[in-house]
């Protein structure tokens, strides 16, 4: 018997890049009760169709039983494909069932974009600021990242100059998180423009699109330049997160790569989950149920708005979202969220401090609220109990 | 409006490494009805526990569906990590419910484990032959991949020399896929001494292990080095390979790079998944199902021997598997098993040729049957037309 080392195991260098969440962090210390939080982007419960689900699993597991139970195709469950592919044709953007790759969560769609396009040292280009999911998945892949200047319409075409050379632009047009600004329509044109005179791809990121209150939001950045963009959806704001199904739309040259990709990456995803929401959408079920939706979050964005209104003290600007999850928050200049967050936490509430939506030059002063989760009752009291905590600092 | 260029996507280097599965692309061919597949690894849908997966369905929808269909903790559910630690403990695996990390499938661990492990240039030891969708998991991450020199017992431990400095050595000492070999328990102590000697840490895989049917296989490499071992299961073999459930069992020290990678990865592996699965094995069902699993793999296990040895001509040879899914099968020397495989299926029948179960050297005589999936009789018909391809030869 030989001594044992203390220590036989050497991680890979990308290690070094990957972090805990901080988000995941905050909910950790805000899950106890009374914490309001206004933290997490967790949909509201109330709206998960749970009936319809009892439904089509007890139907699925009823009519094909064995086909949901067994190892399935790695593309994805044909019916579902085709019911994406006839979905995005609505939305303007003309795409085969054969470039639907059905994932396990969009964030899988980001880790497999990352896989696949990002080398160890290439650049990738975000907005300012972006979503820390998406930092998270590629940075495993060690690129350098470069922020794109942006102002309350997304980002500038002029400011694409910085990402010349990047693998993609990575972009959630619709009602971003953090920010929950959605891009214009001109906007979006001389973006797509731009990126298209420099040869720079579009990764685009859509899992709020379907939440709008008034209007729905200007076609996707993917049908302006189909062959030039990866488009990214999810199933878990319109149904449940729980069940981890989205899909990516790739132009027709990326999709082998990425298929190879999500066969390493988990062989296929649940074929259960993906023929019940199947069976759950097929017969028009989310025509009827995404406004159910929508009504309750802009009810609750209402409340959001009118509680800011009425607490917060002067100097602190926030956007008004016309869809989606989020208010984004800017304190007055010289106050800091994160160091903040203790406070507004020992007096009952939570948020995410905006820093981490940064990938470099973080403004300190930035806080994303969620109007989603708690009930206007809560995000009235979470809100002035934030005011509170502004006033003592 | 700008011209647009051909094609904006450069593709990392990694992208390169990915292939299609070449049991995949095969399975699609001999998808077509009237072939006799003793390609694919696929769990008799006959063993599927159909009704239990109904209740225990209906149950997490009823009881907690808010909780199931919600966001969830990227390390898993909470009672199911448990289950496995104490399902661990019973075979001599002492593990706190902390070091289990719920993957979406073990093919998932596999990649995490890649992820957060191989550098590009670095090195990785498997056995030969090995599974091929651990070569395609690590792939991406552009390891040197050496052989560890084998016998029918597995790697011998003078071999490790070869893996001197590797990042791990990937094994599957149950019922190897694809060979059907299990490591007995003389070779499994001086194997793990032997990398404990250089400090060589080891990737355990066991879907098979309680596939056995004549005798339990002898406990895990992870319960002689726990520090020094990752450790791999699935509920894939004993439950539903279509509910991509599969678990990592860590030493702490590595739980929180994994956790990392897995949060990037698809945040967390469906909770209502989780919970189903926890709802059908909590009381103890597997205790009675798995033993009808191994009494229904036994006979087909059976059938396949004799039908091999009523109709594969001298100069074949063939181990007799004491568990798991696979026969191993050397054709005369000179015979070309992927030659051959276009000529068995115009007769009828698939089955896997061996070469790409070896990350060097590959043996062109070899092939893999299944013997799980179809019915005796059918495994009777396929191996004699598997005789009739040969003769013809």
């Amino acid at each position: 018997m030989t001594t044992p080392s203390s220590s036989p195991w050497r991680l890979a260098r990308r290690a070094e890049r990957m972090n805990p969440s901080v988000i995941r962090e905050i909910l950790k210390v805000t899950e106890r009760p009374g914490i309001i939080s206004l933290a997490g982007g967790l949909p509201s419960p109330d709206s998960f169709p749970i009936d319809a689900m009892r439904e089509a699993s007890a139907r699925v597991l009823r009519d094909s039983p064995r086909e949901a139970l067994q190892y399935a195709a790695s593309e994805g469950y044909g019916p579902l494909r085709e019911w994406v592919a006839t979905q995005m044709a609505a939305q303007g953007l003309r795409v085969d069932a054969s470039q639907v790759l059905i994932t396990t969560g969009s964030q899988q769609g980001l880790d497999l974009v990352g896989k696949v396009l990002i080398d160890a040292g290439s650049t990738v280009a975000v907005e300012s600021p972006t979503y820390l999911g998406a930092l998270q998945a590629f940075a495993p892949y060690e690129p350098e990242v470069v922020t794109v200047p942006c102002d309350d319409d997304g980002p500038l075409p002029a400011g694409l100059a910085v990402a010349q050379g990047a693998r993609f632009l990575y972009m959630l047009p619709n009602f971003q998180n953090p920010s929950g600004r959605c891009m214009g329509e001109a906007r979006r044109a001389a973006l797509v423009d731009a990126a298209r005179a420099i040869g720079l791809p579009i990764v685009e990121d859509n899992p709020y699109g379907d939440l709008w209150f008034d209007a729905e939001p200007p076609p996707s950045l993917a049908s302006r330049w189909p062959e030039g963009t990866v488009y990214l959806g999810s199933f878990s704001k319109v149904l449940a997160p729980g069940l981890r199904l989205g899909y990516v739309i790739a132009p027709p040259a990326m999709m082998p790569k990425l298929l190879q990709a999500k066969q390493a990456a988990d062989l296929h995803t649940p074929g259960f989950n993906q023929r019940v929401v199947h069976e759950v959408i097929r017969d028009g079920f989310l025509r009827d149920h995404v406004p159910t939706i929508r009504a309750r979050y802009k009810q609750q964005r209402d409340a959001m708005r009118a509680a800011l209104e009425a607490h917060l003290p002067p100097g602190c600007r926030w956007n008004v979202p016309s869809g989606g999850m989020f208010f984004w928050v800017e304190l007055p200049a010289g106050v800091d969220a994160t160091a903040l967050l203790p406070k507004a936490v020992d007096l009952g509430m939570a948020y995410v401090p905006g820093a981490a939506f940064f990938a470099a030059d973080p403004k300190p002063n930035t806080l994303r609220l969620s109007f989603v989760t708690v009930s206007p009752a809560e995000i009235e009291r979470g809100v002035a109990l934030l005011a509170q905590a502004l006033k003592g600092d």
